[in-house]
């Protein structure tokens, strides 16, 4: 089973959202998404196009929250994780820990919570186990979706 | 002028590619590809698959060269650098310079080398530029259009 569908997105952190939005619409012509807030994580995040590719940025809320503890780390800003897309969450995570992976923390939401029009589902797999990387491991359904199954 | 047609990769630096491709085949399903050296880089790296999506693992060839320093200054192992596709990069470091960007390196093979099947036309955006993130700018022709074009 290859449960990964794509790389959906690569997320940066930055200390603050506005001059890393102008930087990227201006060198590369970024067109940006609305700006999402995901209070229980600390941060505030804005998604963008760059050609037909998303990316993001991350600004963290709280001096405790894990992006802001991610900037101090680096020294700076960088790249947060990467989103990796999967279409069932829970198929997704019952094979990778069956080939011994290993999740660090799942990411649950309140019903019908949405971020740019999505229902997520989601989990992370800690840097520590994949080579310095932050694997987000996200499931993503439509709110269209959720009307039809309701 | 868009000229970043999409995010065509990312890059992962690796003490050691193998057994960090037996991490991302076993726990992702990744399909590597063939792997290349590029020796004035001081790099051998081998791209691969998740799902539709291509990533790469690097390698430093010598102790003096970027990626190494990279490792060594990261600490270890994480993302080097993530790689914005364009049509034609003569253009688009014209349009990006023409906007205020600052190309930090410009990388020219020898006639005739390709890498995967492709003649690569490639440069680099300096992380300290760039949001901490290291962009790599590269035009791919495949190997059919150069004999065209001969």
């Amino acid at each position: 089973m290859d449960f990964v569908r794509r790389l959906e997105r690569v997320a940066l952190a930055v200390p603050d959202l506005d001059p890393a939005q102008a930087f990227f619409e201006s060198w590369f012509g970024a067109k940006f998404l609305s700006e999402e807030t995901i209070e229980d994580m600390g941060i505030r995040y804005r998604p963008f196009m760059v050609g037909e590719s998303m990316l993001e940025l991350l600004q963290p809320t709280r001096d405790d929250s894990p992006v802001a503890k991610f900037l101090k780390s680096n020294g700076g800003p960088g790249v947060h994780h990467i989103t990796l897309e999967v279409d069932d969450l829970d198929a997704a995570l019952a094979e990778l820990e069956r080939r011994g992976g290993r999740i660090a923390h799942r990411h649950t939401y309140a019903p019908g919570v949405s971020f740019e029009g999505y229902i997520w589902r989601e989990a992370f797999i800690h840097p520590k186990d994949a080579y310095g990387v932050l694997i987000h491991l996200a499931e993503k359904r439509p709110l269209d979706d959720q009307a039809d199954n309701s």
